[in-house]
């Protein structure tokens, strides 16, 4: 049995979307932000980093998110959400899900986490990385929209893992400060997401959790 | 046949190591940033990122080192670098590759890079980010020595493609600041990984390219 660590609006959401695709036999922890939850003794035994996603498996836990992707896929083949066989088309799956956890989420992360790359009292440079945000996510999702994004889905005809996982951060561009008109396959792209059934029943459970 | 492109002193060094270790028919094409090469047009065409590595194979293109990678050593399942096969083991390769790119990269990144991520006129807000840099990668080198190297290799008795990656990055620390007293281990494993014949062979390469 997995259990999933979570809080709402964070990229946890991708790996639960890819849970409920698969059809996997999971519970869900919530960590509560708000009161430092995810710094408690208790939540630094289930992971040392304080951050979530962490996915608890009958193996160990896991973290980092394009790692929890693959490992849910893999471990659910018949859902046949990454073609890991494939070299090629795995790589591509792959880096872009590294593109999105590595410049994606950390341009975004300049606006609210900016105390992990200054001093958390230098609110000269807290406010000058969140001022580029806008510039910084926009491009990202830009290059998502013209060279990535291969249409209906990132991969082309099939869904993947890399489907949950756009979708998750492209939850943020608006507070981003992100021009939606100027994505506007990257939005459609979000809509259709949100019409899938796991998609829905996902963050319903967060919202309610 | 595979061409990396690489620049001395990048992350692409981890997938040199790894197609030396895997014996791969390989070519190599070094990118001048001194001559701003990684933005011409002729190398945006290969990997509009602008950035290194990028790795052309018979099917295209591939970028971002994690991705790189598995592609290697999946392509050349004979050297074993990496378990595929067994998805929890397969997903702490992956975890920890991802938490070298997304978390101990980037926080290097902020010692010559900040202008992603503030304007970059912004000296006090660049200055500020540097200044940080020892604590931020420091933390992330005393993580990876606390808890994730398992030793001898990254992931125990099995080098992995994690073990090029780690190299590659522990290249840096000293001018990034950090203390290499307080990560033995991690200090260790590096000179250890020099001795071996592919990491010679793959460094020797880019420094007379």
């Amino acid at each position: 049995m997995l259990n999933l660590y979570f809080a709402p609006h964070t990229c946890a959401l991708a790996t639960h979307i890819v849970l409920e695709e698969v059809g996997a036999d999971y519970s869900t922890t919530r960590i509560d932000f708000d009161k430092g939850e995810q710094r408690s003794p208790e939540y630094l035994k289930v992971n040392p980093k304080g951050r979530v996603p962490a996915l608890v498996t009958g193996q160990g836990v896991l973290t980092e998110t394009p790692a929890m992707l693959v490992f849910v896929a893999q471990s659910f083949p018949k859902a046949n959400l990454a073609p890991i066989d494939d070299p090629f088309a795995f790589a591509q799956v792959q880096s872009f899900n590294s593109y999105l956890c590595s410049h994606l989420h950390i341009a975004h992360a300049h606006r609210m986490r900016g105390h992990r790359w200054v001093e958390a009292d230098d609110m000269h440079s807290i406010e000058a990385m969140q001022r580029k945000v806008p510039q910084s996510v926009g491009a990202a999702f830009e290059y998502i929209e013209k060279d990535l994004l291969k249409g209906p889905w990132v991969m082309g005809e099939r869904y993947t893992i890399c489907d949950a996982y756009l979708f998750t951060l492209a939850q943020w561009l608006e507070k981003d400060g992100v021009v939606p008109a100027r994505i506007p396959r990257v939005i459609d792209h979000r809509r259709r997401m949100s019409q899938r059934a796991a998609v829905a029943k996902a963050i319903a459970q967060e919202l309610a959790a």
